[in-house]
């Protein structure tokens, strides 16, 4: 089971600058008044809560059907619909594609360069794809989808069975698309947004599709949503998350928020993580900047800033107890002082003895850290994460008295796209970025 | 050649929070001082610029031999050592293992889950693995290198075929064993640090196996030099970088930086340039955290905290001229509304669309941002781009008063672990270890 640790964010151990239990009492009252809020799913957008009872059995029989007749299998799709799928392969099938089938590719830019790379990798007549957008109309996705569909009807693909539609129930072009053509389609559920959507089939479907089991994830999720359900703020790891990076930004202006996996296949699971705390709580001029690292590696890159930079950072560890698999380091070049100390020793020793020494090094001046233990990496545990961290990004909303489920600042950028590529009825914004374009300065050098 | 638009950092663009005229001036003659203690290299770490003057002759021929000699090519480096070598093999030879040979990987951690995938899918007998740790005692690295040294004697390798040893010219445990072992070794030259390496064998040698010519990366770098090397900061696209960069953080107090290339290929260069500027300018309580980021991806993740969030940050668009290859979005599903405009137009024109609006989309809010572009991503501009930010973020310690080439935050962690593994001379440490797990207060969930 998922555990929190957050000795190293208390005045208790770090001192002056950590919280005091009274700060937490003082909130609870608060926290149970959202709980409430949560419980009874005052915005549709906790939808995402009910995903842990889906049934899967749609998901299972296509994920098997493209096992069994694909050697390529392409996800178009960006953000929520790109970030969850990526961090289930490197998780649980690291270094996937060098001898597991089907290949799995996730496109989620339109940069002309990958595409066409990917592209000349795969025979289009033995790929499937998975077309991702909640609503139906995400640029980047369906230009991608257009080029594709081209593509393939033209290599004579059946696009009835290559293509998977994943989008909104009911609404949005790639609904209407699917239903035309007859494409198969699979359902986010309408309350749910695209970055809450990883244990919908935007998720799992890709989970089946590696040889990871959907159900397993939706247990861990299940079994860590027991936990994350209490009202008392004290017994629940989810709203204590939340709290504790709260007060640290109000009481100690640290607005940063460092998330570390001490395990490489977990690195994309804090690029995850990152968007979903990033679009839900930056917003009203607040927000916290999460920020995705990689323990030992990052040790020799970001370390230093976190040591001795501006104390506006909280540092959160993933830590993991069991590798699955572990490495002796030999007794190789003993004659070698301040080397030899290493032989005997594992690799997981020596990542675990390194991911403590920076928790120590951090805490012992007085920098606040806390650390999130996983027993391993699996089907199971990726649930609990998964769920852990939305239910901590809703409770972390609602905290901040903000939204947690709308991006409204993203639509300005996507206003100007439009009027320049010749989107009907955004003529104006075109002239608003010729006006811009003429009376910006130019400088440069 | 790379070019630095800076519009949007001014007031006469983006108002009260942009930069005024004489504020750059204000700090002139301190650029023009610095300038001058760069020149006369006041200190040895300077040492990475006369790396553009380097003989490569040494490098190729070792490159040759690796590729006509072996399918795998292994970098065992942390830091610096791993950062640099990655940015230039996804620039430039994107999804690399699934169809070059040699194919390249780059073990950057002591994640025992990894090495023993990464050696299930290599045949250790051709296979060449290059060591590489300047000060030649890198726990992770030395110890990736105890294991593979030992599994590939007992695999029958010949050492002296298969390893590089990439070091310090004369100290250093790694210079010493390839020295008794008759190791082959490359040089990273006394006075350059491993973040300022890139442009050493450290990169140049991975660069020619994989097929890019160090020679060209050189002589990007030593164009872009001669750029750098002007006196008058409005001239020097290095130092008005870092000038404005210190404004904003000193008179706005904006300390984030984020970094977003719009090019796939290009996010590990981000990534290696937030190792740069991190772990070069975060000490003394000042610094600023860089962000790694990558267009049009995180506009679906980060986008809305940069445009609604604190207002902390600068935004730092990495543009791309030419993809080298273009896709037509084809004129396909045209009766839907909403969809119909994209056709017709090309892959290219909308990632350029995205990232202009979300330029101007960020200037409309007087959110400061601005660009460096090149005409492509080819050896010859990776190497401007390494060596412009080498060349800016050495500057900007200087301007800071800070000393951009040591990182003196990362001794504490390291003298914990060094205590836990039972390294001689730590046995104090060890205690201290022990004592904080007794003391700590055990709060968890």
């Amino acid at each position: 089971m998922l555990e929190l640790n957050f000795s190293n964010m208390m005045g208790e151990v770090i001192g002056q600058k950590g919280i005091a239990e009274r700060q937490i009492e003082g909130i609870k009252t608060t926290v149970s008044n959202i709980d409430k809020r949560i419980k009874s799913k005052e915005r549709p957008e906790l939808a995402f809560i009910d995903l842990l009872e889906q049934d899967t059995s749609e998901i299972k029989k296509t994920a098997s059907f493209i096992r069994d007749n694909f050697e390529n299998f392409i996800i178009l799709g960006i953000g929520g619909s790109a970030l969850g799928p990526r961090a289930i392969t490197e998780a649980l099938s690291p270094f996937h594609n060098l001898d597991k089938k089907p290949r799995v590719f996730i496109y989620d830019n339109v940069d002309p360069g990958t595409l066409d790379r990917m592209l000349s990798l795969t025979d289009l007549k033995k790929t499937a794809v998975n077309v991702i957008t909640k609503s139906g109309s995400t640029a980047e996705t369906m230009s991608s989808f257009m080029v594709l569909w081209d593509r393939m009807n033209k290599a004579g693909s059946d696009a009835l069975k290559s293509f998977i539609a994943t989008t909104d129930p009911e609404k949005g072009n790639l609904r209407k698309i699917a239903n035309e053509k007859g494409l198969k389609a699979l359902s986010i559920p309408s309350g749910v947004g695209g970055r809450y959507s990883v244990l919908s089939p935007v998720g799992l479907l890709l989970a089946e599709v590696i040889g990871v089991s959907a159900d397993e994830m939706l247990q861990g999720a299940r079994d860590i949503h027991q936990r994350c359900s209490d009202a008392e703020v004290w017994k629940n790891p989810a709203y204590l998350f939340g709290v504790l990076l709260y007060i640290m930004e109000r009481e100690e202006k640290r607005t940063m928020n460092v998330m570390v996996p001490y395990a490489d296949g977990l690195k994309p699971l804090a690029e995850w993580f990152c968007q979903l705390w990033a679009e839900s709580l930056g917003k009203l001029g607040t927000g916290l900047t999460p920020y995705p690292s990689l323990g030992t590696t990052d040790q020799h890159s970001q370390l230093q800033l976190w040591m001795e930079g501006p104390e506006d950072k909280v540092v959160i560890f993933i830590k993991v107890d069991d590798y699955g698999v572990d490495i002796k380091i030999p007794k190789v070049f003993q004659d070698m002082d301040g080397l030899n100390y290493l032989g005997g020793h594992t690799m997981s020793e020596l990542i675990k003895a390194e991911q403590e020494s920076t928790e120590l090094a951090l805490a012992k001046i007085k920098r606040p850290n806390m650390a999130i233990g996983i027993p391993k990496i699996d089907a199971y545990h990726m649930g609990q994460l998964f769920h852990f961290f939305e239910m901590a990004t809703a409770f972390t909303g609602f905290l901040y008295g903000i939204n947690p489920f709308n991006q409204p600042g993203v639509e300005e950028g996507k206003n100007f796209t439009y009027g320049m590529m010749g989107k009907k009825g955004f003529e104006a914004k075109k002239e608003e970025v010729e006006k811009a374009r003429e009376k910006k300065m130019c400088w440069r050098v």
